[in-house]
């Protein structure tokens, strides 16, 4: 029975998955929709889908998120995040944003990437931070930010960030899509498995610079 | 047993709750959405939905269409088609786009049709194809277009093409929506059942004129 | 100096033309535009766009539309429409909604049409109507309405009316876009000068029906 | 069991062809969708969902509403809606409308409200209606409005209306959202337990008279 | 005179740059539009538009800002805020986001108001603040938020806030629109001159009490 | 001077205040907008805006496409591409689509790169193409597909092709955006001008080889 009922579940996310769901978020169609802890967290490969509650058994809590008071766990770049979406902060569902906290360690990077459904503003809550993005001409837009100052990262441009201070630095980013969607670009064309050939052509690098890429980069290790 | 169907019912609701498939169509909210084929299709009057599949299960395959090499089957006006949506191309789900293979014999014509929901682009692959649409005030845009050109046909206006050359045609094109749905005036209007003193008056024909363009596009032996 | 406006004036049109204002329409970024009477109307063949006042200049009066209290002018099936958009009544530019006041005679019709971008709700405010739209299946949806009953006819699908009752009938209409556009089945197909041999093909209709189609629905003849 | 299954991939199916409705309401991505009187009505706190029958077996009269010939219960306040939604009429489920009836006694009021997800066209049927909204700058745009004459209101902004005519009258809205939301002014800062000292601070007003305007918006006695 | 043309164009192209904001603000078609100072602020009443530089012309800081460092202007509740958008943050412009910062007195208060046009993700910086909001059943969800907590309050709901600490509190907030609109209850209600026996009976309120509540809020006193 | 100056502005950004470009492409609100050659091409650094004719003027030619029956220009990784767009292909203006031809040299590549505003649909239409895409979880999804396949890759995902046939190859894409944007990843990278320092800890490479990289992808040498 209780089997039957996860069947039952996971057929109702997948078919979810193949929802319209909008990106550049469409506006809810309700007040806000809480997700239901009776049900557990439902994860599928790139996304947690929570069924919700009846809106009368919503508390205040459901609406406050109180886990970025302390840092997420470091990265070999000395990155550490705390990305905030509707699975970890259910009052938040359907409404178009989510946040997320990152600290940077002294010198600490955070690697080319790219939201290819939000647009980011990034609050420096303290320390001192190169930061800048890419355009489509391929001008860099960086400088460094201080404490606060806010930077706006725009929706699907690769961006970056640096810890130029001498303390660790922490920021507050928000993004207008609650699932705004990642690409690292070490790990997305390094470490996917693209066809080696090509990308010695596309990078002008030896076949042994690539291999040599590619370990580094093995989604089986680099996470 | 009723108890439970409740249960599973609410479960969906909360879940639908969170959602918001839109037409013109909204941004995906994940990479994709490959419909699942345990689940096998599951057909409806006007869409076919399909149960997604784990993206960890997805494979280059399913991004991957292979059925446009032949033509469809032809028409009595000497027009083929192969429409091609989600339902049998799996991996376009949810990702705001579908098209299709059009092919015209010497002489055949594609009648009268619009698309509610879709801005077409239709480039020609072998043949020489009169093509147009009506835009707004009645006028016609319309001329011979040959190999390697290409026509838009601005969505929801009234569009048509006939092969005017002494070669079989064909035509790929594409759609922005997964669904842009098609209603091809001869039918809709004569083959329909809209009461005949209304299509006597709207088209300045007798009632014996009607009856002979409804046993025409009778839906029930004019696909 | 006056005449060197005028052809900025039309620049600006021209470019606004090309902006993507939106159909299934965008919500508006302020609270309202009246457009402004100094810059007199604007109009195109297919939109009328009105600068707009500065906000503090608009009156009541702007939001408020007089203009339905009595019949527009009868085509020959017995029609009258009085369309109401953003160049007849200024404070509805920009909120995605417009209204039609329509009048049948008795017997008179409102030949097959759709609106490609927009929804319609049509509340009989007076008389007996039937009313019906075709779905993408050739379905028709139609029956007798009365006075104080409502229908709705989906987006982008062809409907029609016809009075049957044995007064003249009122419908007051709204749809949800501030142009919604318009076409009409015998005139786009008809009247608007798609090649004959194709509507001979399309419709079964012979050479000679085609002539006598056409000269009924001649745009410079039938509005 | 494998019968079962089928039934609720079903239900699913259905809910999820319900589903389209985000805010400014999206496209619908189907002709219609009817929900299935089978399932029973499912209310939610907010909203209440249907799941959908197949399109073919769908009838004409599911898209009239026949529900505004009488006037609803009036209020304190001498007014009496009918909001018209998918709830209760099937047919505009996804289309992105709904509409509603108020009618207002001698005197009577429909007092500060809004709605978040609406523009509203507001026709007055009968009567002599005082009808208004406030912008972001706090001004009123409000006059008295007579039969056949409609006024607007745009999305979001607060709006009234007091019958200043001698005998009652109704209004026909129309709302471009089938869910356009509704926050009552005084019940929503009066009536919903905001903490006493900020209400105090916000509007100036003694405890005393405070105490008194919460005992009269009470949520429990007050609808 | 040609020259001028051209100037005027490119004048109107830029513009065109900037005009890419809808509410559920649409997503950008191009990187970003840097306002051009060149042509300086061009104020309406409700809303600042300003011409867009060449892209080549954008510079690093365009998409700093640095103006968050200090408190705004108090007013009499103790709220002072520093509303973040395109008039004073270029870099923002097309983006789809705003920002701002709001710093309250001990026991100040931010009254009761709404944005219609975009969800809250509000971050305490600094301090102890009662928040919440109200939704569509009269139900409020507030609590006390500490530093490094997140509330959201959904689009279009009306919300509140009071430093309940012993020393000042400082927000930083973000919203998923450029321009999101606000109507503060007191002075929208009050200050704007809405019909006084619409107000006393609305409220429940006499002559005397709604005239003490409009000398308080007239809109040329109170900001 | 000054002051027609002033007046023309104002003009301006009245009509700015009625509309909302957006770029998940916005439905069309007439049928079509063809820019007017009279006032010239009007090329700023990312897009190019062309005034619009009276929809009068707009001949059959403006809505056919010719341009794509030859080759563009190879690069150095034997790949030439034709994208078009509004620019060059006027009728495509406003309707949401654009489309690109792609040629491959034998062992030629299209090297890593995304569109952030649109899913894109290739057809082959000659020869044999290695293609796929990475997902978000670095996973690739790629093969070899041959004349009269299609492939699809999803909106903003990392996307590649190279020729793997003996002779050359032939691609017709189309894609949902009238502006769908690119960046292709080696030249956004390394030939953009990001901290050296920040490369060299992303990509694990030391500076000697980071400096190679910058030379090869300067974005004054290689377009």
């Amino acid at each position: 029975m209780l089997l039957k009922l996860r069947v039952l579940l996971l057929l109702v996310i997948l078919f979810i998955h193949g929802d319209g769901t909008s990106a550049s978020d469409p506006d809810p169609i309700q007040d806000f929709c809480i997700p239901n802890p009776k049900f557990g967290s439902i994860r599928t490969a790139h996304l947690t889908i929570l069924p919700c509650k009846n809106s009368s058994e919503a508390t205040s809590d459901d609406f406050v998120f109180s886990g970025l008071k302390g840092t997420g766990n470091f990265t070999d770049t000395g990155l550490a995040t705390i990305p905030v979406n509707p699975a970890i902060f259910p009052g938040i569902n359907t409404l178009g944003m989510s946040f997320v906290r990152a600290d940077l360690k002294v010198g600490g990077i955070n690697p080319p990437h790219f939201h290819p459904r939000a647009t980011e503003i990034a609050y420096v809550v303290e320390g001192s931070v190169y930061s800048g993005f890419v355009d489509s001409n391929n001008r860099v837009f960086a400088r460094v930010i201080e404490q606060g100052e806010v930077m706006v990262f725009p929706r699907g441009l690769v961006h970056f960030q640096m810890n130029v201070g001498e303390k660790p630095a922490t920021i507050f980013a928000s993004l207008n899509s609650q699932n705004p969607g990642l690409q690292k670009i070490p790990t997305a064309v390094f470490g996917s498995g693209i066809n080696e050939e090509l990308l010695e052509k596309a990078f002008g690098l030896s076949q042994k610079q690539i291999g040599s890429m590619r370990r580094r980069f093995d989604p089986k290790t680099v996470s």
